[in-house]
């Protein structure tokens, strides 16, 4: 089977960059975003801009969502009563940061209306995105997944199965953001120790990146960290959503989560000061705050 | 001037490598420990076996103090009430990890007796001690460090000049500490969430490994987290130990860190079980245990 019709819904900063690799792969691919610009762009780069999401679906034989959370897939793809307007024998592929078990509730929902589901996310940014290197953490039955398997392939550097099960590949972005949103809580605790101690904070930082204290967010953010107003990368408010889905994830399987709830608490103090939008590194400005200073 | 003599306490599996490292650069170095055993190891080394602690700093230029804690430290400084028997202008270097104020404190009083002091703890392990490639961290005065840089050029790769103040030593290693500890407690908790959802745990922690979400700890003790019965490298209870004297530091500084302290209890109630000698990736048992499945 030769895949060739793409339903793609969600053109963002992470979504134009994916459907443009599925265009440069060969897939004929129909594009939906709110906004007109997101659609204009994929249409510039050789893909059809729909001009709504069931004119992007309809015939599809794969719908691949990059949309913002688990409600908006939902709202993609049942927004009335009936079934999605895909091909016959066609596969929703799942892409967003989403719950766990609203994911497996939505694949049944799926799978009730005739069609196969890959709960596929992803990590590796807008860089990733837009070079087709982002890993991707697939679960699947077999048939869905040989399925999307080129599609996926286009969009990715590293395609992992971590289970057959939809659900269990949010499961592993849930714990891919663990690590990630943790490891900056550490990092702002570490450096904000050395602030308040009068370390050397550059010494400090090139002493602990590399040690076996290190952590790729440690070497990636702790510069930012010690900057005043470091450019923003990524927001604070990412991780208040993403460990939020982690913490949800949790409770759902009643499985606590220690660590990564009290990180999420110190990125939510962050935002909850109206810097939700700072860069993601400026989580050290919740110790600043417990330790008294201006933050 | 060109340092000679140094007395060494402390010869266990860290200290004597460090001191045969010392006799390979010419050092002339009487030793001192407990158990004969290492004092004679030392002496096969090419260096000299004190019978005492006094036998070894008498008429020393360096003290060099690779003792279990401060307490030790103090014990072999200031046995009564005298000035400890070093040679007029000698320096004390305490390697070992020890609470950033009870350094200081103990510096101030090496200072009273006349003698330098160099806050120098280090990381890199027993290989790093034999190999000398230890990364040290050294807060002290100009006039003490330029003493002291020859000897522990001999012990370490790289030698960081944290700060001025003995304590920052300290305060540098309980830092990287801080650091290690928690991304353990991270790690576990993340490889906890993925094993309770049904997630192929190999595929995840090679995702991870691989992601922004990877950290030296993860990329090492991960593999051991999954494994039953892993051999030992670095027990619980020295995180139980290292992340109480981050934890003092916190205190004495009036710093809060809620990560440490988190991963610190979650240390310690696997130690609590009887199992404080298993290997450090075990912490995964107090998030098993957490689960309410067999630890």
């Amino acid at each position: 089977m030769t895949m060739t019709s793409i339903g793609f819904i969600g053109l963002g900063s992470m979504g134009l960059p994916m459907a443009r690799n599925l265009v440069a792969a060969g897939f004929a691919v129909r594009g939906y975003d709110l906004r007109a610009a997101a659609r204009e762009a994929l249409a510039e780069a050789g893909g059809h801009a729909a001009p709504t999401v069931e004119d992007a679906l309809r015939g599809a034989d794969l719908a691949v969502l990059m949309v913002v959370n688990l409600g908006q897939a939902e709202a993609v793809l049942f927004p009335g009563d009936g079934a999605p307007p895909l091909a016959r024998g066609g596969v929703v592929v799942l892409m967003a940061t989403c719950p766990p078990a609203g994911v497996a509730a939505l694949a049944a929902r799926v799978a009730d209306a005739g069609f196969g589901f890959v709960d596929a996310p992803v990590s590796g940014g807008v860089v990733g995105a837009a070079a087709g290197s982002l890993t991707i953490m697939a679960a699947a039955s077999d048939d869905a997944f040989e399925i999307a398997r080129p599609a996926l392939d286009a969009m990715g550097g590293k395609l992992y199965r971590v289970g057959r099960t939809p659900g269990q590949g949010a499961t592993a972005k849930a714990v891919n953001q663990l690590l990630c949103g943790a490891h900056l809580a550490v990092a702002a605790e570490a450096l904000s120790l050395a602030e308040a101690l009068g370390v050397d904070t550059r010494v400090m930082l090139e002493i602990v990146s590399g040690s076996s204290a290190t952590s790729w967010m440690l070497r990636d953010r702790g510069p930012r960290m010690l900057a005043d107003e470091p450019p923003v990368t990524s927001a604070v408010d990412i991780f208040v959503k993403d460990l939020g889905i982690v913490l949800e994830g949790g409770r759902d399987a009643k499985v606590a989560l220690p660590m990564a709830a009290l990180a999420h608490q110190l990125f939510l103090s962050v935002s909850g000061r109206g810097m939700g939008a700072a860069d993601d590194s400026q989580i050290i400005r919740a110790y600043r705050s417990l330790r008294g200073g201006s933050p």
